[in-house]
């Protein structure tokens, strides 16, 4: 059961609907959007009908909501949400009315590899920039990121550049430092199942875009957000990166299907990482086409001024004459299938804002 | 090793090809395409070099192919292949310049249902009529399809609608009839390393639709497709319909990235197939625009005047506000990728057309 | 609904039964057991009824089967089958009672070849040999076995070494000649959903050996081996022979629950091979002895005395030291769990046998 | 490369040995075994080939590895270790000469629950205690587990029934206070790429079960391990449970290939949990039988007084005639392969033990 507060609702509001739930031997989960407070509940359906929880001031409405994942359902939520990423005066949606174009270099590697991808992020149309400073890596015997330091390099990129900086954190106890230079929190695929983390950055007050684990059905990581949700953040962006299959000649197999199959479920945004799906740089431009196209709401690129040099995925990094054919396509589909750029929206108020929670 | 031959090589050239090649113990098949014959050689490669057989009349080039499918590669041949499909004068292409839209029922049921969806296809823009009279079913109890009575009632849809027929063949015994009415034969996806069905519908003298095999890799594909090759046959279409992964929400994973990787190394054309990639309505419209987008030569799609009653697939069939937003998608998105619709091109002579083998 | 029909029941009975079963509209699929025949329903239950087979000349029994398949479900046959291979009085049984090894190479590439696979087969304890004359290749350029010819080096050999032949059958046009040099036919993986070629060794009279489609679930082959028995014939054993999953380092993965879980639904033997299953030479005794220990009623092994010249599969062919082990894995283990070496049943006459339809 | 000490190794000489590889500008990991310990370099071949290491002190061997993984390798190690679990004086061998049997509740629930449990998991002939106070759960709303008050009870139960304890940590935080109350600590599969917790459990100074992801291939499972042996810790004990496939009716599929195949290339020892791979009672008993068959050092197996009143997992927990069977199992075949039961081995000193690091 999931109570939706009024955008007007006060602390109090809230307060008093939990204690009621508590009251009655039920949890109550309270997540914080943009527009609006949801409330999940938890506990015997029947004791929490006797609340008369409709009735009570400051709640907008109240659902019965039958997906295993409450918080993070379009059941109660038809409208799908939009994300703002981004220090205040300078945030960059992720939903449904644009397209969100996020490039980067895999791994942060020194300031000026930095500074340069992030350049070449800029000019070909990116309004947010990745970038790895601690890396979970198969082998304890590869570069495992800069951490701390990786994290400077972004702040001082960002603040050179503009844009707003989304980056992975892998271990709950990095949560608060990753949170303290980052606009975004990143979960990778490898902790799409490790609840402790989800929880962590549920609790750290930033966006969160969490990866889709490459063994994860769709319910399972619907379910990894609901994690989040519960802690009190909705403001998570999903991103399909692949799945692991019997195929070979990539490095995962995207499924694409996934993007549709959860804008019907989910009132989150989702984004395609064609970069890790594919593994290949010749296959990064037509999968970002094909991402576009079957409507997801944004991209993250793998991009490196020397991929052969490069310390993580070279071989996916793109440059040169494929930067400018992604840059291309992200100017040109978007448009035909009803979405804006993303650096055409600017947010001023809250108020102002359609959509959201 | 593979011989091309000249556009113009005669009959007894490509037998003194044959003839040379067999004298020292190899082994040459013959492909014919369009434009040019295709000779593969399998045997002592040492042997073949003292034929001196570039020299040989009628023989434009010789390549040694590292793929293991030879053919089929794009090695011996850069260039992307169009395969014509339809009687003469009435031929539809399928190739790089061109997208073609093919729709129709899954299966024939009655002459009815199949002139109605005809109808509904030639409305929404398809120019190339699927259905279903043979019927591979997981099943011994389910509909296994019409059978002859639906060749028959495919060739009179045909003959009133004008679109020219591809339907699929399951048994080689039933090659020879199915030949006899169809325009183009096509491979399902449970008989894609049937090899005895592959080599009969090599020797049938009309174009193949190639469905991936659930389980098939990439290259295994290829594979299959150099078996039709192998027997004369380079008018083959390859056609993506979904692999089998752990996802529940779709019913196959449809593997988007085999678009372009076929592209990179086959030169055959390849299509998507959307409706048995999901099996379900609300995903044919955005798998069909990403199939677009990732530069795919052509979709094939279930429609049915009524899904309700359908005999097979009827949760996947579209209609109504679905197929008119395929329609307007299959109109609009081509162009900005640089292909026209291929109702756009009237095939009138062999020699002016560029694209082919 | 199944209709299983007394030991002792007349053709005269049987025929009633379908006579009765059309004449209300419905189909009728007589199967023929060792020791009574079952009749499968297809049509409307409420039909059926009205017909009050139950009470019928020669009727046993009828059952209503939940099960997609029908014949083959433990539901109305809770009694695990044994099918016999071999001549007459030479029958070898594969069931619930014994464990039966049977041997012999990938492919009969020579007379010489096969003969003394054959005599490491028989000296090891095998019942009976298997031996591939047509062999269903990935590659055109692949050997694709002898044919006819190495069904009479098969034929010579069980003259010799009075083993019984397995043998597979890949095309539907070649059932009749490959039906009258073998005791068993087998489908291979491939070939798994080659429904028109299940339905033809299902009309062939002989045993069928069913191995599992390498992306087959367990019901769609229970399904496959309901296309064999709706031909009237029951006698088939199935064939565990791995399943494609992402795992690089086996060339399958040996799906080893299945045999328990095939157990639980159907009253069809079933074996393993472990040779196909890992590709592995250094993998075939232990899976050998697992399979044993989680209660297969067989296995199917690849040897060869020379696997470094062998035409097919080599790198899993067996010899030596570790046939020597396997073959004392067959003789100990399963006495200790119940099962006596297949050898020394001695089948001489029907009546005597408690097992089996 | 990979240096090998000698048992009576000083801790100067060790000191001396990652001195002067640092000294070259290597890295150098420590891992101390039962036995002896080994040196893990990392860095630039050559320098290190000048560094003259197998005259040095204290030194036995030093090995060139070409697997990804070194420590955990065979290529430095031949011989199978043995991993020892329990208080001094009362440990219990996972090794290639024994075969070990834990048994418990997926979940501690209560102590009376736990205590049952371990009671019949004595009985049956267990020697380790299992039983989850830290549970992963896809769904943030079932049920997490008791946590510290989960290991006290355990503690309470091995001081009731002498069983040492096996329990999973799910986070790097809580790796101190489990480490506290736990024999070993089991890695479950959601965390096998969770690279800060698996180092954590490297410096905890306790034994470590590392469950295979259900994603993971052998190598990438491998690798996990030398995270953990990396940070000093070489007790590590392999648990193959099971990998995901699209076979619906397990829950995964035991790839029970993977035990010959670690145990040709790892020297850790290697366990099969049936539970958890098919995810049903009746499948417990043949696949336990399967894992002793192939060679498995032991089996880890759910059981509950009272499965239908679980919290977790109940549909796989076994009791009565299930577990009696599997007691009988566990005394009846590994004696026939060569193996005693755990319980037989008594460990009184180090210096007696043959197997081991």
């Amino acid at each position: 059961m999931v109570v939706v507060m009024a955008p007007e609702a006060t602390d109090e509001q809230i307060a008093h609907v939990t204690d009621r739930v508590e009251g009655v031997g039920g949890q109550a989960f309270v997540s914080r959007g943009v527009v609006r407070t949801i409330i999940g509940l938890v506990g015997d359906i029947e004791s929490f009908h006797g609340l008369n929880l409709r009735s009570m001031a400051g709640v907008a409405d109240v659902h019965r909501i039958s997906d295993p994942f409450k918080l993070v359902s379009r059941q109660h939520h038809a409208e799908r949400s939009t994300v703002w990423v981004g220090p205040a005066g300078h945030q960059v949606p992720i939903g449904p009315d644009t397209f969100t174009f996020i490039a980067g270099p895999c791994a942060v590697e020194t300031a000026q590899q930095t500074l340069e991808a992030a350049e070449m992020a800029k000019a070909a149309g990116a309004t947010l920039l990745r970038g790895g400073a601690f890396k979970p890596r198969t082998s304890p015997y590869a570069f495992q990121g800069l951490g701390v330091r990786g994290l400077e390099i972004l702040s001082d990129v960002r603040a050179t550049t503009g844009l707003p900086i989304v980056t992975e954190v892998v271990d709950a106890r990095d949560v608060a430092v990753v949170a303290e230079h980052a606009d975004m929190l990143q979960i990778g695929t490898r902790n799409a199942a490790n609840f402790g983390l989800l929880q962590a950055v549920g609790d750290a007050g930033k966006p969160v875009l969490l990866k889709r684990g490459m063994n994860a059905t769709i319910e399972e990581w619907l379910m990894a957000a609901e994690y989040v949700a519960q802690r009190g953040n909705l403001d998570v962006v999903l991103c399909e990166r692949g799945i692991r299959t019997f195929e070979p000649s990539t490095r995962n197999t995207l499924d694409i299907s996934a993007v549709p199959v959860v804008q019907g479920i989910s009132h989150l945004p989702i984004i395609v990482d064609p970069s890790h799906a594919g593994g290949r740089r010749d296959l990064v431009v037509p999968l970002s086409r094909a991402a576009i196209a079957v409507g997801a709401d944004g991209v993250i690129v793998d991009i490196h001024p020397d991929p052969e040099t490069a310390l993580c995925d070279g071989p996916q990094a793109i440059l040169g004459a494929d930067l400018r054919a992604l840059a291309q396509a992200v100017r040109q589909l978007p448009p035909i299938l009803g979405r804006v750029d993303s650096s055409a929206h600017a947010r001023t108020s809250v108020t102002a804002v359609s959509v959201g929670v």
